[in-house]
């Protein structure tokens, strides 16, 4: 069934990781995992040790050619009444790192992060829509 | 470390969930978890009990507006030694279900299809790029 906005958000609050959808100039679309920090109405993620890759390079063209992203957080499991799935949908921006309101909430969060801060670029996305469903 | 074809190929053939990721007439991108069965260089996957949805509508009038599709297994854990990810990126295509060759794959990949196939409509997606990475 259909979720609330705040539950979407919850599970959001809760997840540890998510997969981030991009959006090319030419129209193809692109999924990667990123671990991120919520604040308030915004997901924080970070490019990691290497920004240069062909990856991270990709995401980030996307975001400064398209800035419509699509952010899911979902769980499987064999017996599917235990299915859910939250998704935010909402517009980001490339910032530096330190620059991005939020930077310091996802380095607290993951224990690598607070070892060795990413070098940045930082994805901050301003969520517009929240949804959820959940099989029970 | 960037994996091979042959090895993304093979985290998909072992998954049992994946994420779809489609693009609006608009440039939207839509992410979706889905189950799927992997068919040659093909993934199928299949609307489930509700196509009248508007989640379900959504992911079938984008693969119309624009075939390109992203689909995405990862792993996480607080463990980052332990990442991993796979991508099919390639182009879709609608159909109905029994006409779509691959479907009695999908059928008989989970029990829960095997005792009620779903109604479809089918997503026959044509896999042109296996990529991966692993933290190891």
């Amino acid at each position: 069934m259909r979720k609330s906005a705040d539950w979407a958000r919850e599970r959001f609050a809760a997840a540890r990781a998510a997969r981030l959808a991009t959006v090319s100039a030419a129209g193809r679309p692109h999924i990667v995992p990123i671990v991120f920090a919520l604040v308030g109405d915004r997901l924080i993620t970070a490019v990691d040790a290497k920004p240069k890759s062909t990856n991270a390079l990709r995401r980030l063209g996307n975001v400064a050619a398209n800035p419509s992203v699509s952010v899911l957080v979902d769980h499987y499991a064999d017996d599917w009444t235990q299915l859910w799935w939250a998704r935010a949908d909402g517009a980001a921006r490339v910032g530096e790192a330190g620059a991005v309101e939020g930077f310091a909430a996802l380095v607290a969060r993951y224990a690598q992060y607070r070892e060795q801060p990413p070098p940045g670029p930082v994805i901050e996305i301003r969520v517009e829509t929240w949804s959820g469903w959940s099989a029970e």
